[in-house]
């Protein structure tokens, strides 16, 4: 690999690389609820978006990922992923990293082109013989690309919540609880501390129906269609606690899913944000120790 | 959706749903380490298998998952990642969710076929307008299917590690030290709580590299990346830790990178042991409080 796909220009300290010299969090406002107390105020945000990685001029993945300082770390990450997930097995079958241009030669933000004469990740990726070891898919996004455009595209495909699910709303105390709810039922999580949870509950914070999973978008998956196939379906009026962060994905299911309350005991990022925001879905954080942050539409939870 | 596809048989109590009948976990052989004592037992892993939906007899997704005590724990799954992820919008295009059989008719365990007939996802999933809201794609894993079959195939993919990886020892006590200096060299996560973060160390205990992400896949592909830029690629004598699970996917990058320790702070799965095993990765979960286990390779951890 050469240059341009490789070394920084200088030489860094050991330091550059310990941590963010950009810190990839935003300010947003929150309502931050103490007990029976909501103050405004802002709050640090990290940030998500997503981003697409190019091999010879084709689409090859798109990752949700948050961004670094610089192109840098994109090109880190582009080369970690081609190498972990075994599309290249040595840095120097590379022959650049750059970042990809639109049509009017315009730097695009989230995008890298990757340079690679003779490798081709597609044969594999599209191979008809399903029980390769070869078969390779992509894990990716299910939304567009670009920050802004990509939440816009989302909610297109998604309209936000009707207006009549305004009326359900919520008291601090009620949602105070429901973590504790949640772990009370969760089975394996206390012997194995290897699961994510997700908990459904109404608006009065009686809990539905539990579900745990490796993964997280699986624990929310298994609440939707549980309850789908119990003839519920969309879940409108309902409350979706889940155990550990929100990211972009989970708001989108809980959009197509018609929830107006999604609550995490850990941190949302930006996108997770935005798309509540512009879905309708109030937006619960750092539901713990009876305090919360509640970062959209926070009407829905009064004393 | 006829019955086939939909209710159980019969009826169930709320409690049915409330937490899996059968915990989703096994037992594996540990060496538990308290402060500089080892002892062998017997602890409770979460369990983790490839799933794959097929839609009107075509493969839609591979999903990492945590198996339920039925077929029904599988039929929610794909249910609601197929409305969750705008597959379908109403429970009723669907006709059936069934367990898959192979060519002799036996059920095929990890497999299930969705009948759905008028809904065809693959136009968009291969649709060549990349700017389209409609495009998406599949999270998937990058391995094969069905426990044993996956293991293997990914091993053959990626060799073991080589035998001379085997001399490299660390002492309990400086594994116990690396958690603390991951999380002060982290710029982020104090702040906003939503980051991932994966450490790169020596067998010393010397923190060469800090990396985090929304996504902790992505915080393990940027130490790769970074390190194979600086010229620093395979990653053998070096130890990976990363802030939260061990998946199965995160062994796979670790053995593309040929690094010959994994640690975490929280647990690891079944899958991830097993890839571990075979691999001749050792593999050290719930490192906290100067004591973890190891569950894989135990020869590099001596006192």
């Amino acid at each position: 690999m050469n240059d341009r796909a490789g070394k920084p220009e200088t030489k860094k300290p050991l330091e550059r690389w310990l941590s963010a010299e950009v810190l990839p969090a935003q300010n947003r406002p929150i309502h931050q609820w103490r007990e029976n107390e909501a103050a405004e105020r802002q709050d640090p945000v990290v940030m998500e978006e997503p981003f697409e990685i190019r091999v010879n001029g084709r689409n090859l993945a798109v990752i949700m990922r948050t961004p670094g300082s610089s192109v840098e770390t994109d090109r880190e990450l582009a080369l970690g992923f081609l190498l972990s997930e075994g599309i290249i097995s040595r840095p120097a079958q590379l022959e650049a990293i750059v970042r990809s241009r639109d049509a009017d030669g315009l730097p695009e933000e989230n995008v890298l082109d990757v340079k690679a004469p003779g490798v081709n990740p597609f044969d594999r990726a599209e191979g008809a013989d399903e029980a390769s070891f070869e078969r390779r898919f992509v894990v990716a996004s299910s939304c567009g690309l670009c920050g802004k455009n990509s939440i816009q595209d989302a909610c297109r495909r998604l309209p936000p919540l009707a207006a009549s699910q305004n009326s359900f709303k919520v008291q601090p105390a009620t949602l105070y609880n429901l973590p504790d709810r949640l772990r009370e039922a969760q089975a394996v999580f206390e012997q194995t501390g290897g699961l994510h949870a997700a908990g459904l509950f109404d608006f009065e914070g009686n809990l539905l129906l539990v579900r745990e999973d490796i993964g997280r978008h699986n624990a929310v998956d298994k609440i939707i269609g549980r309850q789908a196939l119990d003839g519920n379906f969309p879940l409108e009026g309902k409350i979706l606690l889940v155990s550990g962060r929100i990211s972009f994905e989970i708001v989108q299911k809980a959009l197509a899913a018609r929830l107006p309350l999604v609550a995490a005991v850990s941190a949302p990022s930006t996108l997770a944000l935005d798309l509540a925001d512009e879905g309708g879905i109030t937006l619960v954080g750092f539901l713990r120790n009876r305090s919360m942050n509640v970062y959209t539409h926070p009407g829905r939870v009064q004393n």
